[in-house]
């Protein structure tokens, strides 16, 4: 007989028929089990009175993997409005050890260092799993957004010769006796791709040797990035970054309704256009000293606070950021290089996408290396594409369990990264 | 004035327009310079007679970035059937330096180590584009394939702390002092998430060491990856591996038909099941040793023309791999454990999908890991899934460089690969 999934078992009422999955709870009573069955669509009752089919049931576990055969019945109070009764149950595995993490409850409730060490059964728990969901959904809306905006999906490599962003910060690996690197981004590629495609966008791992141990730094987490060409500066960037953000949203709303309701997640509007800021007028907004050459978590806070009583919006983006904290490859301002072409987007008073515009010239990058007083050399296969013609062109980098993280509103990316690495955790 | 693709030239005749892209060639003659434009969409003509205008384009090289303004003119032996006349030349970039390239012939001439050490220019060649243009949407095809099956995706760490598959052929990463290890496989993850998610998949970079200097094998490659539960066996795998296939190539033919006509590609047809031979049989086929645990490349080849002729199949699917060759986790064939339920999948002769059916008990996971004289402590994050109750499940993996390749019937995987890296090359 074939399987039937849990979510589909309502309108079959009074056929017998088959569901699969794993044993999520029993409740044994005076006179009948109720076993719960977990599937990928959801809970399923089945209702247990045969004596031996009880006993049977006691020797299996919870999370035991189990085929149950029975009919189902109408029972306006069970969760889907049927549950299965006359069951037949089928171990398809060997009755599972217990664990502690008492996948049952209705949320998790052992402490985030027991549920990541136990990781392969902790995102077992329905919240936990629709915390994915909302990542997965998150994922697919931003490729389908950049599909519909003409963008070509690119996948560059993750072995470098040399750093990205600065020396500091990058894993260094044995490649064949010689040191290679792992990419901090893939900045430089999707750069060298906008002069193949115009428009590129990329999702795959980064790596940031993070010495920091806090709540927003992994030391490997996915980038959602993006870059094109033709742009006159930064807020074209930004433009297509607002229909990114909303093309996220209505894919979520689309085919994740379900998980984000057990997750609790709460969807942000996004305006027609996001409100702009520069740096220098968000510093002295929050009464930061105007010599600051970066703003600090509180002050992204408040800012997020300001942005939501002054135009109604959960995002801000702060444009113009110093020269001085953004790297080499930043567009400088036109008429004032102390501010530059970028911008961070701030998301509920927290950094969500930072972006910009890149230089485009060969001549600029030879400045703007001279004056870091880095050498050319170690940048040549980058700067080949500049010296063969490049646009004007700019991009974005979306960390995404830093986006799930927000939409959930929970306060550490360790609970929407699958296996998070970080200064001591490498496993599982 | 609003930039216009030069795809969409052709229906705007008589207007004035923009056009923006770089200069892929211009032909000089007595009284005329034509300029064809290349941008993302294509390439345009564009008719300069004016002779300052001339003067200008003959100072700016092949590759120099433009933007340019002109009447939509129609024109039958035009490429478009219209051209550009009248122009207004603007560049958006410094002049470009030449390149070795000759990105305006037909076809890439240079050497593939030149290619490849020019790789931010070399794919700009309209044929080279149109290949990656076929790996970019073989990609969206799996993912589209697979959503429609209900799988979920994944992303999964890449630094480890264990090898998956065996203890070679790894690389080793200086991991905050200690070390850690690039993962071979999403293999284990993918397994985990199974107890999750039931149907997963993942598309990302893999890493292994190879010290082999052939054409196809690269130190990294972007794995496609699928992994589902509640199976009978290997056949349900193959199943869903055919329907993945299939939906990759309709894919290919909604969006890419005409990098496809670019690159030369020569779609197969799938088969509504796969042929299948056990490797017993495709020893004998062929002629081998019955003693032999592997199939050669000479193998395959003849076994992918057995295919063709026998069953009118580009692709073959061998059974049975012997457990002598296939990792610990490999499902042995019930009834003969010299023997196994795994497969490779042959295209056009060539292994493009390694697959099957995994242990899914952890007794056998133990007894497993004994007979090859391993301890369970290494792989005690992974077994935690089996400890506590996992379904019959299996999947299988797939190259996208190496699916590329067979679709463009290129003899090297470098070719379909965007920056690749191997033995002696890690730039760009």
């Amino acid at each position: 007989m074939q399987r039937t999934l849990s979510a589909a078992l309502a309108g079959q009422e009074s056929q017998r028929t088959v569901i699969e999955g794993w044993i999520h709870r029993r409740r044994r009573l005076a006179g009948v089990t109720f076993l719960i069955v977990r599937d990928r669509s959801g809970l399923a009752q089945v209702v247990v009175t045969d004596p031996a089919t009880r006993e049977q049931l006691d020797r299996l576990g919870e999370e035991t993997v189990v085929r149950v055969e029975g009919r189902v019945t109408a029972n306006l109070r069970a969760p889907l409005g049927v549950e299965l009764t006359e069951p037949m149950i089928t171990p398809l595995s060997s009755p599972a050890e217990p664990t502690v993490l008492e996948l049952w409850r209705p949320a998790l409730e052992a402490s985030l260092p027991i549920q990541l060490d136990q990781g392969a059964v902790a995102w077992r728990h329905p919240r936990q799993r629709a915390c994915w969901q909302v990542a997965a959904a998150s994922l697919r809306g931003f490729r389908l957004s950049l599909e519909a905006q003409d963008f070509t999906e690119i996948q560059t490599p993750k072995l470098v010769a040399g750093s990205t962003e600065s020396g500091a910060n990058v894993f260094e690996v044995d490649y064949f006796g010689r040191p290679a690197y792992l990419a901090q981004s893939p900045q430089f590629y999707k750069q060298m791709m906008v002069g193949v495609f115009e428009r590129v966008y990329e999702t795959g791992p980064v790596f940031r040797a993070e010495p920091h141990d806090t709540v927003r730094h992994l030391a490997e987490y996915v980038s959602l990035d993006a870059e094109l060409g033709f742009i006159t500066d930064h807020r074209d960037v930004l433009a297509v970054l607002r229909n990114v953000i909303a093309g996220m949203l209505d894919e979520l709303r689309r085919s994740a309704s379900a998980a984000m309701a057990l997750a609790g997640v709460r969807l942000p509007e996004v305006p027609e256009q996001f409100p702009i800021v520069h740096f220098r007028e968000a510093l002295a907004l929050v009464g930061a000293d105007p010599e600051e050459t970066d703003l600090a978590p509180e002050h992204e806070r408040r800012l997020g606070v300001w942005a939501r009583e002054r135009f109604g919006s959960d995002f801000l983006a702060v444009e113009g950021y110093p020269a001085a904290k953004r790297p080499f490859y930043t567009q400088p301002e036109p008429g004032d290089a102390r501010w530059t072409n970028s911008f961070d987007l701030l998301f509920r008073g927290l950094e969500l996408v930072t972006g910009g515009q890149r230089l485009h010239e060969l001549g600029d990058y030879e400045r703007a290396l001279a004056a870091r007083g880095e050498s050319m050399a170690p940048y040549a296969s980058y700067l080949q594409a500049f010296r063969h013609g490049m646009p004007p062109h700019g991009g974005f980098a979306i960390g995404l369990a830093r986006w799930t993280a927000r939409l959930l509103e929970v306060d550490n990316i360790r609970r929407t990264t699958l296996f998070p690495r970080d200064l001591h955790r490498l496993a599982p």
